[in-house]
């Protein structure tokens, strides 16, 4: 737990921790305070910089985050500066020790809810699409065309209805039938068709692409209107435009399939569910020195606090927690739970190393002068967003999340790929922190941004939902990470968020397939 | 050339040819006819599938498309159904003898013209775009939405601006800085910006993506409004996210920059120039077991047409050439530019086996029961589009196209992709085989769809532009060809394509690029 009672000055992000976090620039002699007391600084420390806070002799390790970023390769006095000239990756072999470390369940929160639209399946949205599923890119200005049609005023008369949505995407053929991006592909438009916050879905494919209809239909067992209550079959879930004869009459058609389904979309309401069901992806992007200071560990609070309520928090961006993985192998509830995290590491090497290159999450020179000083650091920053619970499961890309609690799921760094694999995956709410000033949205899924600095913030007021920069200015971390609970509790109820507004996340729906575009 | 007095049973490809292909089903005992006589039909021979018009000799070679499709492996008498059963591929060791094929140049053409934008490098546009790039997938919808500005409607007073285009996609972070994928993705950015169908552009990024727009314009050189006369300086060019203070502002932003340029795009017009400023992409997709035997043949003759006007054709796909590559070799001008298409095959083999596959165009089930028996026939069929003339130059993927002649661009077969790589190559006009009914249409360049077959053309009228299955009710293939020749001039000139009309081509810009997404 985090102290609250440190100086102003300095960000403590555990209260294990033998350094602290320069929340502004800090001249040598300023007053100090920790928990274990008052001093002076010795050095002139940047801000976003560490500073000590206790005695760490030569070859001791150095805790941030209450986990070790490197030893001491020299003896390093309170108040002094640790950076590169006396902190180091002595040993960057890591110890994987499975379960070794497995954190005590939290304190269960029972009475958490929001107003959320209940599925067949014990899945709960919270928002209520019609979904237009482009199956290939061949087919995608016709899911648009469709989608086009139901614009905001067209749909006044659903108000239950969040929006008719194109799901569109750049693949679906030039690739190996039954081939790995074949399959994953195919369970990515299973988990947008199943998705919870989609009420009902159409198929549109041109009809002779490898990412075949049929195949896709039986291998993922999709029927139709998946959720919504009173539908009164299957009927007809796919067109094909080489089957309807062409651009025009499978628009039509789809114009009037969609018609059809929405008095029944739109039949479902909000109501009171528990916390639970809240299913919550994890990223960041565009990050800065703060990331892993204010709003990274801020949403770590927040995932907690679902985890406590028995709701999902995601993790991923495997290529960003490389350096940390074996914190989350030791906090895995089991040895098979650690070993497919390993298994998704050494895969990521090989992946990277068939295009000659080799994983490199090392701080970069623009790291370095943000005050980040080892690999271990770097990525205990980006990981900080999970919290401190233990990791429960492990998932493939774009695979359905079905365990409660803190899971992984396996995707690139690059934001519209990484969410798009954990909103298939059913996640519910996004929550992306930001520090440069992304502006992503992504549908069907709400995603909440969370500023890791002031400035930031207030610039781009428009596109951001949670200013977590206040933790430079005095706010305790654990009060920025209940604000961002709040937040989650109040857009999982159906308040908009900025991305929202400005209707943004039409064109994010980016789907990561490994293998050759033939 | 081909032969134009064969009986209507029939379709010869080449008067050298063995081999023939039966148009309709043809019955045991039939009158058939060939340039060298008159003969019976001894088998029953589907539609498609190929007819003996000599004798052929056990081992000897059988030709179509004037081109070895394999050996007999029994003795065959004309009339009889060749096939798996008496042909097949003995030496699959292609001898790439380059350069021991070079055709005569074909007799110019030098009166054939189109009303062409004429910009100020010797490029000529048959569009006059105004382009609003989006570097990455971050911005892809703020450039959405300053293109949404301009509606036909609002761009009623610039009856020269043929609209104002977003050209968004799913790439351009998470990706190796300086590696390849990042310097294909520039190429492909400054292939748009500089495109002689783009009179003005507008770059917009987020602002802290790998590929960044500084790093674009000093690489690529590009300049404001490049090919707009009359423009008073590069100007601002590049609109970043972040700077400008989010979406919104970015908006409003690239909307006045838009509209500052509208009224110097508008002031070109268009004016006659010779048809050696055409570039022609070839491409199939959802091809059948007509597209070697109509449609693509045909457009080979246009291909022909357009070299003897001094302009230049462009295939690609390599992955659907292989198997043929020997043919184009033979036809290179040099042993460089064999070289070049050799290195690009070998690429391609080792590209598919970092993958554990391997390149493999064999004709599959579908493709033998349609008629095509070996590889090399198959890809025969596919080269067809290029016509007959030497092979003059070799492009890596979306490399700037400056010979003029018959070129070949490495390209995946997968169409969105095999395109997107020819327009940023600088292709003003796209030729689209489809046999299955492809809907494919793409921004800024026009693309003609030609059906293989009369049913899919008249299911799918209002997608296709010309009709190429008459070849298979009796009209020559040179005749066809003449017609696609004649409908490139007319939509050069400004004859909307259909694909035009249904407004299809803002989905359909997907780089190819290869490298691991991080
Ligand atoms: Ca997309
Ligand atoms: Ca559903
Ligand atoms: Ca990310
Ligand atoms: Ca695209
Ligand atoms: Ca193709």
């Amino acid at each position: 737990m985090l102290d609250e009672k440190i100086s102003r000055s300095l960000v403590m992000l555990d209260s294990f921790d033998n350094v602290a976090v320069a929340r502004t620039s800090i001249s040598p002699g300023a007053a100090l305070k920790c928990t274990d007391g008052e001093f002076l600084s010795v050095d002139s420390i940047p801000a976003g910089h560490k500073v000590a806070v206790a005695h760490i002799a030569q070859g001791a390790s150095v805790f941030k985050y209450g986990q070790i970023i490197g030893q001491a390769i020299a003896d390093i006095s309170p108040g002094q500066h640790v950076h590169s000239h006396n902190l180091a990756m002595v040993d960057v072999h890591a110890d994987y020790a499975p379960c070794s470390q497995i954190p005590e369940p939290p304190t269960a929160i029972e009475d958490k809810t929001f107003q959320g639209y209940v599925r067949g399946n014990d899945k709960v949205g919270t928002r209520n699409y019609l979904a237009v599923i482009s199956t290939v890119n061949c087919s995608a200005s016709v899911a648009k065309f469709i989608a086009q049609r139901f614009p905001a005023e067209e749909l006044a008369k659903y108000p239950n209805v969040d929006g008719v949505i194109a799901m569109k995407h750049e693949a679906g053929c030039g690739m190996q039938f039954g081939g790995d991006a074949h399959h994953t592909l195919n369970r990515l438009m299973a988990g947008i068709a199943n998705h919870p916050n989609v009420g009902g879905f159409l198929l549109v494919g041109l009809g002779c692409e490898t990412g075949a209809m049929g195949y896709l239909l039986k291998q993922q067992n999709l029927i139709q209107i998946e959720g919504v209550i009173g539908t009164d079959g299957p009927g007809p879930l796919v067109l094909s435009m080489q089957d309807e004869g062409g651009t025009l009459r499978t628009v039509e058609a789809g114009i009037a399939q969609v018609s059809k389904m929405l008095p029944k979309v739109n039949a479902i309401e909000r109501q009171t569910v528990s916390a639970r069901h809240l299913s919550v992806g994890l990223e960041c992007g565009g990050s800065d020195g703060n990331s892993g200071v204010t709003a990274n560990p801020a949403l770590g609070i927040a995932s907690d606090r679902i985890v406590a309520c028995g709701g999902t928090a995601i993790l991923s961006e495997t290529s960003e927690v490389y350096g940390a993985e074996h914190l989350l192998t030791r906090r895995a509830v089991s040895p098979d739970v650690a070993a497919k995290l390993i298994e998704r590491i050494e895969w990521w090497k090989n992946y990277v190393a068939m295009f000659g290159a080799q994983l490199d999450n090392n701080p970069s020179p623009g790291n370095k002068a943000g005050g980040l000083t080892t690999i271990a650091e770097k990525s205990l920053g980006a990981v900080a967003k999970a919290g401190s619970t233990a990791l429960v499961d492990v998932y493939q890309y774009a695979e359905p999340v079905a365990a409660q609690g803190l899971v992984f799921m396996d995707t690139p760094g690059y934001d519209p790929a990484s969410v798009t694999g954990m909103v298939a995956g059913g996640a519910n709410i996004i929550c992306f922190t930001t520090g440069r000033g992304s502006c992503f949205g992504c549908k069907p899924t709400p995603s909440i941004k969370i500023a890791t600095n002031t400035p930031m913030y207030e610039r781009m007021s428009a596109d951001m939902d949670v200013n977590a920069g206040t933790v430079l200015e005095g706010e305790s971390i654990v009060s920025a990470g209940e604000r961002i609970f709040d937040e989650i509790l109040e857009v999982a109820s159906g308040k908009k968020t900025k991305s929202e507004q400005q209707g943004i996340g039409d064109e994010e729906f980016v789907p990561w397939l490994v293998g050759p575009t033939l």
